[in-house]
């Protein structure tokens, strides 16, 4: 169907287009009769606002972003389905934007957001984010910003995380119930606020069961496939190997698992292996993939809800609160005893 | 950093606005000395152009939307990192838009788009769109709209799809020469365009190897995880069960792989089974599972290439064009003889 701009709409009208606006406005200054006629009119016509003009007006963009390094992994795009359920209900779109896991284009995404294109924003950090000026120079500009997953410390606002340290702690804590006496814990980060909790939980659960840890078993992987394959079996290729790993991301389980195959390295009697992951296929992998599952779905939901909750207010209000989530560990054959 | 509008910016310089809008846009009227004077302080002082202000004189949002029905799925997520790639590139962003496979949710985000908020769209449709009025309208309005995977074959445009047919009859053929006798094939539509060709290459493959077809295998499954379950738990319960499975759509292969495991059915030996999948864990599957990979980061690359080809034209130039792009069979061990 065709549609109409506010010109068009006064001139069918006869009308000044101030006459128009004020009457689509419903102000004082117009009839009621004349406010009918134009609202009639504008309806058989289909005409629709210039959301521009809009935003120009009440400062609203009617979209939020989403800021996250990836799409390619289920954490995420489980969470982007919960912050989306949310947007929906609020009319508001989701611009999503990916850091590629690049300091830099993180800041470009937000340096773009400080000029009123979002009303508010949603984020995770890229791994190599070490500083968070950008991030404190958009939320000073007026453009509230929540934290998800993995959180900037040194920023004053909300934070939605899952309980890091407590589940990284339970996943060592299971291996070595298991029987594994080196276990190796891979991270992709040193800086990551999740790679460091999780790293935290993995030391101090070693701790309490008396296991003194080993620099060689901490291992940083990168965010190329290939360097992510050559470093596992680097790894695994070693003489005296761990017998148990703790994956701390979703992207490592596939170099984990072929690399075995090629070594012939048998999971679990040889290698016991738990990753932080919410792939569907976790039950179907060959062995079935023990896991930390991660409450995805209902990050995004909790992050979005705060959002909104927060645009409603004339002045955002966000402080620096910590809403924690947890997960939960579904055992599975790849760490069968 | 603190940042400063257009009116700050003019009484830092003791100039009208419309003299400093005039500067920015190099106007003749003013002269280089001016001109050079509000580039300078505009730069020191932090000045962000308001982008719906330069949307409602260049009528361009800078933002192209992407309507997929999700993202819990490795075609779609690595055809948003193609698409990306290219809207980085010229400057824009991607504005994410989830219908949930609902064809009511797909009129709502493409209404919204006549009024501007976005410069072009690239999509694939809903399992339940069978007619295009949305997508015309928005096209009519001047929107430039390109289909990739999924496609409306009744609406002028330009499509990329991978070779659905070509696959699909490959796939069957494999299974066919693995000694197959009896092939399922599920479906999740029994309207897009994609599913009604892979179902197509489906049958002309089993006629070209004289068997003939049996309704009975031919299942449409859902969106609903728990459905599929169900509809795959019946098929595979029967009696007199297929010995070969080809699933069109990645979500397909857990249900498949959980019944088989419930009820003792050993792939490939009772059965084989092929998916359309670009799953990175398809070859640590237990077994390993054989796929058609389609060119999703590439599909996803050219459809924005081409978006943008036409959105730097001053009319858009979208002629019925169909791209295609092959897929590939990745043979594994869901399929050994």
């Amino acid at each position: 169907m065709k549609t109409i701009n506010i010109k068009e709409l006064a001139g069918e009208l006869k009308l000044s287009v101030s006459t128009i606006s004020k009457a689509l406005h419903d102000s004082y200054e117009i009839s009621e009769e004349t406010k009918q006629r134009v609202l009639e009119t504008a309806s058989r016509l289909n005409y629709i606002p210039n959301p521009y003009a809009s935003s120009l007006r009440g400062r609203k963009s009617k979209n939020i972003a989403l800021v996250i390094p990836e799409v390619a992994d289920s954490f995420f795009s489980l969470a982007i389905n919960g912050i989306e359920s949310v947007a929906k209900e609020n009319g508001y779109h989701v611009l999503i934007c990916l850091t590629h896991e690049s300091f830099n284009n993180e800041k470009t995404i937000l340096k773009e957001f400080q000029c009123g294109r979002v009303d508010g924003v949603l984020m995770s950090i890229s791994r190599e984010t070490t500083q968070g000026d950008h991030i404190r120079d958009l939320i000073s500009n007026g453009v509230p910003l929540i934290f998800f997953d993995r959180v900037f410390e040194d920023v004053e606002t909300t934070q939605i995380t899952t309980d890091d340290f407590e589940s990284s702690y339970k996943a060592t804590e299971h291996l070595l119930q298991k029987g594994c006496t080196k276990i190796a814990f891979l991270s992709i980060s040193k800086s990551l606020s999740i790679s460091n909790k999780r790293l935290e939980g993995y030391l101090k659960a070693l701790a309490d069961h008396n296991v003194s840890p080993d620099e060689e078993n901490i291992i940083e992987c990168t965010n190329d496939a290939k360097q992510n394959y050559q470093i596992t079996k680097k790894l695994l290729g070693q003489k005296n190997r761990p017998n148990g790993i703790i994956a701390s991301v979703e992207k490592l389980t596939s170099p984990v698992y072929q690399v075995c195959s090629e070594l012939k390295i048998k999971i679990p009697n040889d290698l016991k292996v738990i990753c932080f992951s919410n792939l569907d296929t976790a039950a179907i992998l060959n062995p079935s993939l023990t896991t930390i599952t991660q409450p995805a779905f209902e990050m995004g939901k909790t992050a979005a809800s705060l959002l909104f909750k927060s645009l409603k207010k004339s002045k955002s209000n966000l402080t620096k609160e910590c809403i924690v989530i947890p997960s939960i560990l579904i055992e599975r054959d790849s760490t069968r005893k």
